[in-house]
């Protein structure tokens, strides 16, 4: 009933904070936050959105029209603003941008110049510039005209009179340092400032690995273009790991996990669609050998064993490469010693695995040739596996495909036939 | 050659900073590792440690005696200080503390009475605080006593006379505060303190979603105890990520990507051996049905066809609903809805694509009966898929048992028995 609706609307708008609102939509079924959306206030919507996942967001952007769009993203900073342009059709860009201040548009195109996976894409252009020979007097003084100072400052950016940047002066330096002294005398210049085309995950590991807050954006000539600061960044690491997480799962990571039923059909339908052409291969290669199954049918029983210890092998390869490929680990250098361990791994496994096997399946089958075959099958496997998952990542990566979302299935297809092929390969040798 | 060494370690110790020796050390096979560390710096040693893996870490840390280790992590700040000393043998931790001085001592002791996955875990104590009476004039004067600010200071924390936390003074309101407003006026009251017991999975989260830059930790009774800071909370997320990828292929986050042969083998055998477990009670399912393989040797070719898309459906619904829990939005109240979701999904998407497998099957064999039993055992498996695949990362976690680690193994296991048996059982029926 409408009472406790507004209550409800009561709730919402005076005691949750928008991103503990986004939090709330991300966590209902669509039905429950259709309704809890039309409760929030106009004015908290803007910042609502932006902590929303793309999914939804795009969602409740689609149900308004240019100028509603317009009003209600005002309060974005431009970067938020910048990717979430280039998720509306062009024609909608072109009017919500015609409904901005000169100021605002400028900025906002400024960040849309830059691919969203990029520094430009991250950076914002709200930096605290001043010159080098002023004194930290002046500039006390200086900030102290400022109303407020952009959330997330804890550094002034020093630049000379071309906005070529200098270096850096921390807050925590300024408020120690001896007032009459200058700029130029306590600034850092340590800190290489962060190139504007520098791959977003680049941008993350510089951060993580020097601990940085917010840090100057530069164009190729030196000039300061805006500042990345620490929150951008941290979305940058939870995306990426999202990423590497879903997609081995066929997911996106920007997946809506209240999604409704058609929606989420259609999305997993693709991915057991891409993943029964895998099965298919694997069943043909066992058609292969109908006629060698048929005289031994313990080889049905048992062929499962092979392909899946090759699977899971293969996977751990796949991920350690994988990961190591993201935190920058891996290189020309020291790959050729990590295909070596790998493949040596897999041999040792493998020979340990198959006793273990080979033992279990002579004693089942009372049959000595099965245990000699599956156990070099596995030896085979096990090894092939380690040399697919250890390479497939730099394989795929270098032609420019996502070894997180293809990896896993290229994998199983490729120990799949593998598994099969040399067991009942091997099976029909010694049997015939 | 001595000559290049030098080199090396001219380079080493002159032009990287300690996180980039960190991450080359990381990134090196085990014998140029050791050689490496032999070339970094006595005083540099302490800053490269705190930047290393676990895994790493200890090693190096395992070499050393303890009043080597005492004089090496003397930089550490108490929060790492305390992580790195609960890794040791309690032996060492006693001696390490009794060759600290009185205060440093105190300040880790102080961090490790709290376990290491809480917000006392990860807080340092070099919190500065300010009185709310005085006013920012005074504050100004006062910080400009010290000769530096703790590193990631973005706020002051007001305290009163007993220590009891009252607000929080961000840098930026300092700098364009009027100088004679008092600090009470200034402040800001709006940020909840957290409390030294919340996990630390939930302080990353009210990190990002309040785009936290360091925040205060206090006792039950309100006393501020320290403060966690953002890069702390990084790692945090890095990690966590790590495990759920790692975790997925039975590897630890804190693998070392270059550890060498025997440990790698060790570690991967143990995953090897439990999933052989799952594929040896698959294979004993099949071993049911050797009969009816016998006289339809097709059934051995199509049987991985159902297993496979089994587990591929269900690991989209374990992985999306692992996720969901990670980031908070999965509870009682929205479960049901999700499960009868993914019931519905799996119920659609079984349907489907046993229509196109029943149709291949029948053409491939000839058979019409083969066409109706595949697609009676898919749509069996996949709503199977779909509610285990929902409910094991609950189950699980309700006993304090790892999803991530977990939850594929025994996924596999569930599609694989259900998936095998409604095929063959099926079959049996229609074929005898």
């Amino acid at each position: 009933d409408s009472g406790s609706l507004q209550q409800v609307a009561r709730i919402l708008n005076g005691g949750l904070s928008p991103s503990d609102i986004a939090h709330l939509l991300e966590s209902s079924p669509p039905r429950q936050r259709t309704l809890l959306w039309s409760l929030v206030d106009k004015e908290l919507e803007g910042e609502v959105l932006q902590y929303l996942s793309d999914d939804i967001r795009s969602y409740f952007l689609s149900q308004l029209d240019p100028q509603e769009v317009a009003s209600v993203i005002e309060s974005f900073e431009p970067d938020d603003l910048a990717d979430l342009l280039q998720q509306l059709p062009e024609a909608v860009i072109q009017e919500v941008l015609e409904t901005m201040d000169e100021q605002d548009r400028q900025r906002v195109e400024a960040v849309l110049a830059y691919p969203e996976d990029t520094a430009g894409g991250l950076m914002n252009t709200d930096t605290v510039t001043v010159r080098p020979d002023l004194s930290i007097e002046v500039i006390l003084r200086y900030l102290r005209r400022h109303r407020a100072l952009p959330a997330i400052t804890d550094s002034l950016f020093v630049v000379n009179r071309k906005d070529d940047f200098i270096g850096v002066l921390p807050l925590t330096t300024l408020l120690v340092a001896n007032p009459a002294a200058t700029v130029r005398e306590v600034m850092h210049t340590d800190l290489d400032p962060i190139p504007v085309t520098l791959g977003d995950n680049e941008v993350a590991n510089l951060f993580e690995r020097h601990d940085l807050i917010s840090a100057p954006v530069v164009s190729d000539s030196g000039k300061l273009l805006g500042r990345i600061t620490i929150d951008d960044v941290v979305d940058v690491i939870r995306e990426d790991a999202a990423h590497s997480l879903m997609g081995m799962a066929g997911l996106d990571e920007e997946e809506d996990t209240f999604a409704p039923i058609l929606k989420t059909t259609r999305r997993r339908a693709v991915w057991l669609g891409i993943n029964l052409i895998t099965a298919f291969i694997a069943s043909a290669v066992i058609g292969l050998f109908e006629h060698t199954i048929e005289q031994v049918v313990a080889l049905a029983v048992l062929m499962p064993i092979v392909a899946s210890m090759g699977g899971i092998a293969g996977s751990q390869a796949l991920t350690l490469v994988i990961r190591g490929m993201a935190v920058g680990q891996i290189s020309p250098q020291n790959i050729g010693w990590l295909l070596n361990r790998e493949l040596i791994v897999g041999a040792l496994n493998g020979l340990a695995w198959a006793l273990v096997v080979a033992v279990a399946a002579v004693f089942w089958f009372n049959d000595l040739t099965i245990g000699l075959v599956i156990a070099a099958a596995l030896v085979i496997n096990l090894v092939a596996a380690a040399v697919a998952g250890t390479t497939l990542p730099l394989i795929l990566k270098a032609r420019k495909i996502d070894p997180a979302l293809a990896g896993g299935v290229i994998l199983t297809t490729i120990t799949d036939v593998i598994g099969f092929a040399s067991f009942l390969g091997l099976a029909t040798l010694a049997y015939s």
